[in-house]
């Protein structure tokens, strides 16, 4: 990449055999695995099918998104342990899901980590509002960052009280929006060319979700639909195509891991150029914040002091936070707006369980989070036959649990 | 019952035309009153098993509890009115159901107002604890004011997080009892002759529930299925079955209502002679309390003004409280056990989003608690079906709702 | 004393040599101990009036609190750190001043233990009310246990914000009652034979407090007065005399201390006979529930988890609590009435600073407590040199701190 | 103005005769009054000092800023009240002093009202901290908006628990400074020309509580020394010499006021030209982010929602704010810390009791406060005389309340 005439600045990269090797004297530590392989996904996502549990994506919520996480807090503490004997001040961005449990399991190993969790669904969100501005209101080409959001929730299941461009506010036009598109769902022409049709959506979800319950849900449809009761959007396929998106197959993702893996053969041998372009991560602009180069006001994932006053302190929820110079704050969120509440806050207390099952090696008490999934229809009876094909589907990852 | 020689003191009895000269002049005021009829009630209960849905009470949660609430409410913010104007200072004591939002809505139309609910499930629960007492320890006849508990959670949905006679934990000894009725459900002979089958059951929901989430749950289990997933306890009736308790017909609600009117009847008449016995109602005790002749501890429900750390501040909960002169002051109870927290606070999520929906008489918003509940399997479509089936049965109780 | 034919059962007495033999096996530890000897409280007491600062008490707050604190909290951790090691299940009933530190230091050292505070000065105030009924009402004869009352504050720093006696509110009367007495003081003839005047009060302090601020004032004259900004009550010698209190000296404690050992000499060596009689001792009481053998509300201090919702958690309270088989938990008192929120605040931010420093050995921090004091009207240059004074006064006490 | 060619833009001023007229169709509302005129000023800065109280400004807090508290609060009910009729959606900005209670009455009296409190001691002490870079760091002309603080307290007595420069911590650097200045203080040559030496300090009283306490104090020396007891540094008019500032006195106010409406008389006349220049107002940029032009961070006074966790909700404190889009959200600031906690709590319920006083009209609850104050030596009966003084001194202006 140094040798690019296009490339401004030289970077120097280094592959570390140790974790202590990769994290002494880091300034920043940048957090993306993928917890296992796409076997274990595999089961995660695909294993409950047999039961007639549908999931769009399966690593956040859901019976997939328990035994993700189930693998992935060991993981974490970890992380944690060594990020705090080799680079305590370093700053810790993590892109892993599940989101919340990993941010969450951080802190409690190390509650002096100074780490947040970046997510880009809100981001889409904002884009999509975009869209919104253009369709219903005809002002083309606004910015994402010019759409103001204030931002509620936990990770993937997040919502928008307030939304404005400059003078304009955003909710009216989104209603218009919402009422011309809910029959049909929205669909812009060639929005993506890098991602297929499994990681799109008509946004009939969110759409349904505004027009139910009033307030604009800030995360893609395929995971939206995995937080709300299963009976819903997820019943089976067919009522998943009916609300316009897919259930992404982990077979997909096998082909696509293959086709990049490909590409990165062509970079390393030279047979294809690497172009160099920017990406607008939102990491780039956290990490310039945090060195003192600027303000931003952004979402994360943090621990919630209060910035969202109805949901319990402690518990790792997605709200504005202000980055400065070392510094990350959140911005005051306020309250769940009360039509939603009771579905988020199922969520925060499902995953605070989770997160102590894991901490604690419980598999039964695990259980009890799987059992009051809004994913799971199953009695109890039938959920264990499931927990126990899943936890043997992926037992060489679980050697810590005691059966 | 004046005449009677065993009746040891002169009461005045006095039938009112209106509300108002019912309460004016009142120091107490006992609200316990039937809300609609049989005919609605059946339709509460009843309606749902078309749709696969089946509840074992119907009055406090479920598709039937909302509706029963729904024709409550108003009733209750009347209640509330007339007590402002013509008897602030009375003491109140609730005993309809839905215990929670009967009196949520007394103190949102009225917020000095002096009320509390009474509710006798959590006393059922001590008395089985006297008989595990016997069973598993060998001590017999313990009264149930002996057993002390500490209770956490809403109205029918209650738990206990500590519990001991004298100085022997009652923890340990209710395990045991647990592991050994499991299977077979505990029944004692002949332990209530004036209420049938109907409202008895094995205890096997509530041992199973302790036995899953570490914690004795302090209700009867036909209350306590409703408040849980619909496919734990209730999926169909051979599943109530299999538990050991019954789902309440209202048509032997309407016979044993005859039969309960015939012995009126006879009673006027003079056919029958009353007999006059100590009844143990709580409710004397409370008053006696608040008259300043003693001191009582004892479980109500109220405002939750931190007694329960973990739950909403404003919604209402059951927790013990502190009777004295002219005083009512819930005991902090401590926050709700992690394990059964998502549980319990997605039920006062619901309830507090109703809560709303009828003092803005918004069924669309009332709508949305439908589709959240436990006991709802059915996706918006069908649910939305029910809803307007239901709404039509007890129209006549709701002409203060827009359609 | 066993031998004694009024006595009706057996006592085993044992004195131990060391700590851990004194705590090994026991159900209940009962701390009363004087921390230091009267020449540390001589130099509490005294040693500020070269510097024009009078204190009443001089063991609780102001300078001479302050400093008894700093060589009891180190005692303190040890006896915490003892129960956790020897008997980590005993209940654990101090009466120690300065209460409100000596409870902290017990539950920040050993976060799980069964500690509480008990103190007599409320149930002075209840028989003072006693006193009201008959005076003002001319009720006689009411015991103060009938007397009820809603406790919030500090420890020597407690208010009534309710109290009944039956279904009488004693507010009304109590103003009459301060009305009358607002210029001469109350004074109940020979009301106290064993206790000589440096003990009793005109309850001047008590009255104006109520007269200014609307609230029933909980505590002795002596304790309340020191509580206060010193130009209120403790300007100068004349200004306490006005008040109707006294300034307690060191050297009376001297010659009390000296008769009381004299009568100690006489009983061991038979020359006097004991005589047994109940004390009322509410300590029995509070043991008798915590066994399971009564219920019992009743107020102590514990650590605030809310029953006191305006002032911080953590901070060691005083309230009503219930007692009843191995449990004893706070009744929510409600918050502190704004009228005296920032007399009592202050006392508990300055107390939780002094807890803080303590715990660190930091007497640059315990001199930050020393100069917010209410009673403290120096400089901080006139403050530096009392502070060292007092502690080299007491240094052999103060090893354990960095000078 | 419009004539002058430096004029970038055209303005229109209007004077209005009535409040509602100035009000109607405004979106911006800035309230910048004199409450009263210097004769009451006069009154609340002088007055105390025949009775040993010295205030250096007195329009905050003391017996000065209560009075003027006291007349202030019924002018903003009014404010509040037609803002509610006229304008319910404009942004209001208040400068007025006392800083606290203003804002605080618009929010009593129409708790939707969209309004903030800006002042500028904080950017004086930003602009301080860009010295002591220069100073100790030897890096010059730092702006004071690239100083990153959090900010904590309540107006004029607020602190800052981080500050950095870029990736420079500035506490250890002020630790120095604040070291090499303690004895001396800190005065940059001509650093003022329009403001004579009443206004300004050689920031002794800031470093010495920043040695005292760990937490850098940011406002005037001015303001700080009258928030703490009067025995720091204000004791007499020699105390405050020693500590490098002075008690402003408001002959020279008056004094200073006839130069400006000379100098407005000129303007007028056109015997002096105006001169355009940016003045760095920073309610400029306030009010281009709530037009959406920018986004904003920058310290604000508002209630609290929980930005300040351990002081009271809804009352008024001053922290960061996150400014966009028709959106004023508090950045979550944290906890004071324990050291300051009772210095800072203790002015926030005084503030508090003051506001309720104020809105039930009643001067014996205003005294309490008087007698709370830091600044307040006297004992009650002289305090009651200088209260009864001030009051008759500014009696026009108090007609409202009842004797």
């Amino acid at each position: 990449m140094n040798g690019l005439k296009e490339c401004r600045s030289t970077w120097n990269y280094r592959t570390a055999d140790t974790l202590n090797d990769a994290l002494t004297g880091a300034d920043f530590v940048v957090i993306s695995i993928m917890p296992g392989t796409f076997d274990e996904m595999e089961s995660d996502v695909h294993a409950p099918e047999a039961f007639g549990i549908w999931q769009s994506v399966g690593d956040t919520t859901g019976p997939g998104g328990l035994f993700r996480a189930l693998r992935t807090i060991p993981m974490f503490e970890e992380f944690a342990a060594a990020i705090r004997t080799c680079c305590p001040d370093a700053w810790v961005i993590n892109y892993t899901n599940p989101m919340t449990l990993c941010v969450k399991t951080l802190y409690r190993v190390f509650p002096q980590i100074k780490a947040f969790g970046c997510c880009h669904e809100v981001f889409g969100t904002q884009e999509l509002l975009g869209k919104v501005l253009r369709d219903v209101a005809g002002i083309p080409d606004v910015e994402r960052e010019d759409i103001k959001v204030n931002v509620v929730g936990v990770n993937h299941f997040t919502w928008l009280t307030a939304t404005r461009y400059q003078d304009i506010d955003l909710y009216p036009l989104y209603r218009k929006f919402a009422e011309k598109y809910r029959a049909t769902g929205y669909k812009e022409k060639a929005d993506n060319n890098w991602l297929n049709h499994y990681f799109t959506s008509r946004e009939k979800v969110k759409l349904d979700l505004f027009l139910r319950f009033g307030v604009i849900a800030a995360a893609g449809d395929r995971h939206l639909a995995e937080f709300c009761p299963g009976s819903w959007y997820l019943k089976n396929p067919e009522t998943v195509r009916s609300w316009g998106f897919e259930l992404t197959p982990v077979s997909w993702r096998r082909e696509e891991l293959k086709e990049r893996l490909a590409r990165s053969e062509r970079l390393y041998t030279g047979t294809e150029q690497p172009k160099v372009s920017l990406t607008g991560e939102e990491g780039v602009q956290q990490m310039r914040a945090l060195l003192g180069l600027r303000d931003l006001v952004t979402n994360v994932n943090l621990p919630n002091t209060g910035q969202i006053p109805n949901l319990p302190l402690g518990a790792v929820v997605e709200t504005n936070a202000h980055f400065c110079a070392d510094s990350v704050r959140p911005v005051m969120a306020g309250p769940l707006p009360e039509t939603i509440y009771p579905l988020v806050n199922r969520i925060c207390g499902i995953q605070e369980l989770l997160s102590t099952a894991a901490a604690q090696r419980d598999l039964s008490m695990a259980f009890q989070a799987f059992l009051m999934d809004p994913n799971m229809p199953l009695g109890p009876e039938d959920a264990g036959k499931l927990f126990e094909i899943m936890r043997k589907n992926t037992a060489s990852y679980l050697t810590m649990y005691q059966e």
